[in-house]
């Protein structure tokens, strides 16, 4: 199998308590890509401007991440975000945004970026979003991820393309504005009753609690991995999402039942975990297969407990 | 084994988006009480007004709490507080509090309060908790919970009070104000590491997400058990509290370690989810222990996953 993920390729510049970076290799498509790359072949759709280089896609290209569906725009700018965090990391103001090339980006995809097995759409503009999923008639497990922007101002061809996929990866407060629902679990159910066609799997994202999946009739929830000293927050989304998909295309001739999506879960957690301990693509970039079976080994000690039969009164 | 409390005995007029209460029997002593007596001998302790009759009491005799520590005070006013919850129940506004009794509390314990070998000092004024302690002499396992009004007006007596016991209960966000920690895990291992004498275990109550357990060396999380339907929140820490004080209460024979309290963490958390399915006590109030056993059985489920060696690439 193989993972196609469209989204932005981008530099940013992150300040939070513990640090900042001036310019640093980032975006929702890369940091999804070296996260899946950990399980099977992927392949980055988007777009980057002149002052994007070697050294950037050396990063990818490491990880075996295909970058031949990458269009270099001439004379274009690659896409900047600049953001800084609050204390405790919950908060973040995007002090910001320079589209760059991703302002009259229209997909292309070459013939293997188009068949393959597992799509995600990051966090971009839902029609682009929607342009990329028709393009890529092979997929047979499709994500996307959206952000509020896009639930206020083009909530129509949101809705379009959530109905085109079977997944929906979205923070807590966005399945909630999307919804206009107050309660997580009917947010995400209520998603699922717009289907079919639609999303049968929902992510709700929940910051440094972890994630929930929700499904018709399943629920289940991993705490965030545990950690002393969290560095920078940015991608540890789309690092969650690279480790969920890619565990599912590298398990894509099994049935994509619960216990599958858990396992997927887990791993995606623990994917996450070790982007948020360093600024950007630091710690992925040179992060080993062990120390990911560790974390989720670890992982599962940190959730699991043992019922047994106790005596109550009542 | 027994358990003492020791905390508000309130009228409570709460709204949220799904209806409201004008005046009902609430207070973290009663929450926390009804909770813990579906696993032990529990006993009340704090002062009410003549406005508090045997209606309220009857409340909770008819969970076989004992009520004979409940101080009457000639002329008083019972505790009240009124409060209203934001449409996601995630935010809250006090209206209005009146200390009524609680403004001269001086706690008098019976005997057989003293001698309970399990006692919760809910959120109070520290220096009653602290006489509180002081005058159970028998106590085995001593847990406090406060709030950011301590932390903020009472801090050097907050400190004193939270050395005189094995384990702190708090909101997340007071952990993290009470140590100048941005970090959760950071936070707790920093109360840990100011004993001892003081707390060996650290219990953040982390809201619609569930609640985490850390000591010196380990790490527990559960998510709140998920619910369509969450119609007032109040009072479900003082039943977490209940749930987890009340398990361990009743397993005072056996080593208290770290799979008995992650046990007892899961008891919390399924008595706390019922708390919230209606207004104040009322649920709790006519729950039946299959009930919770159902519940429990149901949260391990829904956290429960089985890892599997993974052929990683890196």
């Amino acid at each position: 199998m193989a993972v196609t993920v469209v989204g932005s390729i981008a530099f940013d510049a992150v300040k939070t308590p513990f640090g900042e970076r001036e310019r640093m290799l980032g975006g929702a498509a890369v940091h999804f890509a070296l996260a899946a790359s950990f399980f099977d072949d992927v392949r980055v759709v988007g777009p980057v401007g002149e002052d994007f280089g070697e050294a950037e896609l050396e990063v990818l290209r490491r990880r075996g991440v295909d970058v031949s569906d990458i269009e270099h725009v001439p004379g274009g700018e690659t896409f900047f975000w600049a953001g800084e965090y609050g204390w405790d990391l919950n908060s973040r103001e995007t002090l910001e945004t320079r589209l760059g090339v991703f302002e009259h980006f229209e997909p292309k995809l070459s013939e293997a970026a188009r068949s393959s097995e597992v799509l995600f759409l990051a966090n971009i503009q839902p029609d682009v979003q929607r342009a990329v999923r028709e393009q890529c008639t092979g997929a047979r497990f499709a994500a996307l991820d959206s952000m509020n922007l896009w639930i206020d101002i083009a909530r129509d061809s949101l809705l379009a393309t959530i109905a085109t996929v079977d997944c929906l990866v979205l923070n807590n407060e966005e399945l909630r504005q999307l919804t206009s629902m107050p309660n997580t679990l009917r947010a995400a159910r209520e998603v699922i009753s717009w289907g079919p066609p639609g999303p049968s799997v929902i992510i709700a994202k929940l910051g440094e609690y972890g994630a929930a999946m929700i499904t018709a009739e399943g629920f289940f929830a991993l705490p965030a991995f545990p950690l002393e000293d969290v560095v920078d927050p940015t991608g540890a989304g789309d690092t969650f999402a690279g480790g969920f998909m890619g565990f599912i295309a590298s398990h894509a001739g099994e049935e994509l039942d619960e216990p599958l999506l858990r396992r997927a879960m887990a791993y995606g957690t623990a994917l996450a975990s070790f982007n948020v301990e360093e600024f950007g693509t630091e710690r992925v970039a040179r992060l080993t297969a062990p120390e990911i079976s560790g974390r989720v080994a670890a992982l599962a000690s940190v959730t699991q407990f043992a019922d047994a039969p106790v005596a109550l009164r009542g």
